[in-house]
Parts: structure tokens; C-alpha cells; sequence
């Protein structure tokens, strides 16, 4: 590992609670870590947040922009006429190398045209991908609890050749971030068989099953996500995004359920407070605040996009997350097996998409 | 109403547990009303059957065939190799007249074809449509309970038009089987917005908002699938069979979380065991088996798909499903709204797609 300290660039003003929570959660992770922070945005706000916790001066410095873009602007509009909007000063002094991450909380729209706008993407990615992590119910009950299912809605539209970045890119984020081994990789798709699907996903499937360096288990369809039947889940981006919210739409559902059920007898409502202490148990393996935060997948830079509505504890976690990336050089990682994919695919040894 | 007795022409032999069920099934229905049922398969089996329940000899007749598609079999090459199958021989009596509907609990794939070799489609409609309807919880407690999607995997390519149909085809379902008044109407997409989604979606949003025979309540995304936001929910078919499958694995997963649950502390046992009857309750709202079977939607005569593994109550509730849709002309008022869509279509009274 590198002795130097790692450089994390903050949009201090990103996120529905910035700065407050912005700062509270930074602070909490500089006390647990020797890393620099640059918070970027409103200096005397920052300050005066930042004086409300303890913390070591030497790890925090401040990059003043009165500028900022909320999340009532429309991200296209805020970004021509905003130049110096908190969260593409953030962009443009992480391409210029003042950082070795970006962490915003701001509205994902906004993160990625900043990203778009200045930090190129790795070499061969055409299309960024917003991964999310979730947890599932594992077979094996000693394997972590996380999946990842990308992409979740940046795009409309894939390639055959988007779908093998997502591959590279999710299994290399398990493994760097996560301390996956070899981790499952599957196609979201509408039937178990390698001839189903559209002609894009025939044609990852082709691919993804002809690299060695995957460990591809072919196709699974909506109900197996919830069950972790597979470590990474490469999805086109619509469809990825429906699945991942008709999940959250069925989990609210349950609790509503549960609540219509508590109305309904006393002996329910003793029965669910008896319950409520497993139930907050397996909540908290579902919550996010766990893992808040996820890298925008695609650029060669690393930009990691916070929750909007994060806590503190939440946004300290996104901050782990950039931070773990940056010192097991996940980038660096995704560059290499996504370099070896285009190289064997120019010289032909991998399945033509 | 017509005074002319139903015909509902039954494949008895499809299904995984045919005859046994398929004739309980029928003979259950026989008793609650005066349809003719007519059964298709091998006439000893289904005679054996017949006699171990209580029924009216003259509700029913049988015609006889020894063949039949069985589970293992390819759809594909048994419809070419077993042309007188019991479904395909219900499908052609169908045609012929011979019956008002055709009910089959076999493959759902060997059912489409099958009808696909036999019967028309609704003139204008150029893609069948599999629809599911599901309990929602619905913010209005007096509402029905129930929603629909369609398609949830007949198709995984569809133009503006085909969804525009099922719209039409999921209002009449509701609206003549299951007495909604008026249902709402939305479009399953990756956000709210009418410029959200591919071109497919951005075309047929602009033709649903301008049918004023429609009550189009616009996009809807994954998590307003369960709680029942809109009556129809019209989808393309592999975004439709991705969401469903997604909730059913996430409600599978629910269930596995309290079984872990249960396992954990005894207070938590006791917390599930006075919640059992609640969840009995609410369990049998979402059962398959109070509405089982669907009809195949697009197709000129009615065909309605059982579901494979279902038991006899289960059964007879498609059944029903197939009479209150024979009795209320649901065929006839499909093909009526989608030929006056057709006809606006033409003399450029509607959008274009």
C-alpha cells in the first residue's frame, strides 16, 4: 500500500441536509482515517458547521463557491449557467488531480453531467452505469450478505459491450471494496435459457460466457435478485431500474401490511411488538445507512454519489466507500480487465458482440 | 343477457395434475351455474375421473384424444408432431364455434401457440399479451384490491400501438370481469415524466394522454407496482415480466426473513405464531387461487390459461373467470374500443405513433 494520504474532494453542498450533514459525516470519518478532505462550497457555512465537531484541523481544508445547484434547478440548466455550482468545482479539481476521489450527495443527474462534463471515461466505456448495492438472502449463509445490481437508470439503451463493462466493473468493486472473491455474475433477463432475451442480452451472454476471468453463471430472472443467487447483477439500464424499485415498491408494501395488521387485533399488535426486535435486526442489514454511497461507474476517475437524504452515519459510510476504492486502486483495477477485454476483443480471441 | 347456455371447451389434460383437477375443477363450476362443458382428452381417464364427484350428466360431454403436450415436451415441435393434442384440439373446436371460450391449465407457451395456429386476433392487434392481475393495497380501502399488468412476457418487443391495445384490452378486463368502473390507467416506465423512456414509451404516452375514452393517469415506476397507484398497468412485455418477477421474489423473500426470524429467539416464535392468523388473512387476499386463471389477451375468441400448477378451487375460479367473461361479451367490447382506436388511428383524429 501507498503511504500517501489519501485526498477525498468534497461537495460540501450537495444532499438535501449540506452542509450540516455533509460536514457532520466528513468529520466522523476523518476521526477513523488519516485522509485530507477539501470541502468545496460556501466558506463561512462550512466553517461554521465544521466548529460544531471536534476534529483535526491539518485533515480539512475549504475551497470557497457561493454557487451552488438545488435540487429545485434543473441539473442541464444549472450546469451552462452555475460554472462554479459546488459539485463541478468538485468535477473539475478532481480532473485537474487535486483529489483522488469526488463524494457528492447532490442529485444523481447533476453528479453525472459533472462527471461528464470534465473526467473522461475508462478507456473502451461508452456508457456510465449507477450500481446499487443491496442485500440479499444468500444460500450460503457464510457469504456476504451484499449483491449489486447494474445498471439502475443512467441509460435507456445498452450495447452487448456496455453489459461486459458492467460485468468488469461490478466484480471489480465487490472484490476492492466489498473483499468479494471471485464473485457470481449474472444477466438480468426474462428466462433462464441462453437464447432468451432480446438481442442485446444474447449477445453479452455470448461473451460474458466466453471470458475466463468472469465467473458467469448465465441468466437469472426478477425473483432471484432478492435471493442473492448472484454476486453481481449486469442488467440493461430500464430494466435494472424497474426491478430495483418494484423490489423497494414490494418491501414498503410489506410494512404497510404489517401496519394494517396492527390495527386490526390486539393480538397482532402483541405479536409484531414481540417480533419488532428481529425485525429491526434484519432492517438494519437492509438499511443503507450500512453502505451509503456508491461510485458512478464508468469515468477513470473515481466519483462516488451519496444518498441525498443521508445522515451522517450514512454519508460517513459513502466516505469509507471512496476511501477503501482510492487505497485498493479500484479504477486502476477496472482499467486493467476492461483494457484486456478490448485488446482480446480487437485481436479476436473473445466472442464478437 | 343472452338465455343461450355457455359452452366453455375444456383442454383436460393440460396441466401438471390433468385430469384429476381439471375435472374436479369443471365439476365444482357445473354445480354453480348451467355452462356445457366440453372435455377434450382421453375419454377413459376423464370418465374415471367424472365419476368419483357428484355432477349433471348433461353439463357435460367428452371428446376423445389420446394425445397430449405434456410438460417435457418442446411446445414447438409437439404442435407439429401431436396434431390432434388436446389443446390443439380444443383450440380448433374454438374456432370451429364449437364453444364460447377454451380454458387450459397446459404450458403457457403451448397454449399460445396453439391459439396463435387456430384463432384470429382482434383486427389491429399484432401482439397477444399475457396480463396478471395481483392485490395491491390501495390508498382508497373501498377500492378493489386487485390491479393488472400486461404484458408480463408474451413479447419482448413492442410498438406504441400494442400498448395503446392493452390498455384497452386491461380496462375491458376489469371493467366486464371484475365490475371496476372506469379503472385508471398508467404506463410502467423509469420515471414520472412524460419524456421518460425509450421512444416506444415516449410515443405512447402521447397517444394514451389523448384518448379521451381513456382514464390515463400517466407514468408510474417500479415501486407504485404494489400499492396499487393504477387499475391497468400497461407494460412493455420484458419491463413487465422483469417487475413482476422481481416483487414475487422479493415477497418470497419476506417470507424466508420470518422464517429465519422464527428460528432465532423464542419470543420472536411467539411474536409470529399471534401474528399467524392476520397474516393468514392477508395471505389469502394475495392467493392466486381466488382468481385463478387469465385470459390470453389479442386473441378474436376467448382463451383463458389456467395456471400449471393450481388445485381444483383454483381452477374452478378460472372457470369463472372464462363464464363472467363469455356472459359479459368481453371479447366483443375489446374488439369494439380497439376498432374505434383503429378508426381515430386512420382518420387522424389521435396521435400518431
Amino acid at each position: 500500500m501507498s503511504k500517501k494520504k489519501p485526498v477525498i474532494i468534497i461537495d460540501a453542498m450537495g444532499g438535501d441536509f449540506a452542509p450540516g450533514i455533509t460536514v457532520d459525516g466528513t468529520c466522523q470519518m476523518a476521526a477513523e482515517s488519516n485522509a485530507h478532505f477539501i470541502m468545496v462550497g460556501d466558506e463561512a457555512k462550512i466553517k461554521a458547521e465544521l466548529e460544531k465537531h471536534t476534529h483535526n484541523k491539518d485533515q480539512f481544508s475549504i475551497v470557497h463557491t457561493d454557487e451552488e445547484i438545488t435540487m429545485e434547478d434543473s441539473p442541464r440548466k444549472a450546469i451552462r449557467e452555475k460554472k462554479n455550482a459546488s459539485v463541478l468545482l468538485a468535477a473539475r479539481m478532481l480532473k485537474e488531480g487535486k483529489g483522488d476521489a469526488m463524494v457528492s450527495a447532490g442529485s444523481t443527474a447533476a453528479v453525472i453531467l459533472a462527471a461528464s462534463l470534465y473526467i473522461k471515461r475508462i478507456p473502451g466505456v461508452k456508457r456510465a452505469a449507477i450500481g446499487t448495492i443491496f442485500p440479499t438472502l444468500k444460500e450460503d449463509r457464510k457469504a456476504s450478505l451484499y449483491s449489486v445490481i447494474m445498471d439502475v437508470g443512467a441509460n435507456i439503451n445498452n450495447t452487448p459491450d456496455d453489459l461486459v463493462h458492467y460485468a468488469y466493473m461490478g466484480k471489480t468493486y465487490l472484490e476492492e471494496v466489498f473483499d468479494f472473491d471471485n464473485p457470481s455474475i449474472a444477466l438480468l433477463n426474462i428466462g433462464a435459457e441462453e437464447h432468451k432475451g432480446n438481442d442485446t442480452m444474447k449477445a453479452a451472454y455470448k461473451i460474458l460466457k466466453s471470458r475466463a476471468d468472469l465467473n458467469f453463471i448465465g441468466n437469472i430472472e426478477g425473483n432471484d435478485i432478492t435471493n442473492g443467487k448472484s454476486d453481481v447483477i449486469v442488467s440493461e439500464g430500464m430494466l435494472g431500474n424497474v426491478a430495483m424499485k418494484s423490489v423497494e415498491g414490494a418491501g414498503e408494501s410489506v410494512k404497510r401490511l404489517a401496519e394494517i395488521a396492527m390495527k386490526g387485533k390486539l393480538v397482532w399488535k402483541l405479536g409484531l411488538l414481540l417480533l419488532s426486535g428481529g425485525i429491526k435486526k434484519l432492517m438494519k442489514v437492509a438499511s443503507y445507512e450500512e453502505y451509503g454511497g456508491a461510485p458512478i461507474f464508468g469515468f477513470d476517475k473515481l466519483v462516488v454519489k451519496n444518498h441525498g437524504r443521508c445522515n451522517a452515519y450514512a454519508y460517513k459510510n459513502g466516505l469509507r466507500t471512496a476511501l477503501k476504492a482510492v487505497e485498493m486502486n479500484m479504477i486502476g483495477f477496472m482499467r486493467d480487465s476492461i483494457s484486456k477485454f478490448e485488446s482480446d476483443k480487437e485481436k479476436g480471441t473473445t466472442q464478437e458482440s
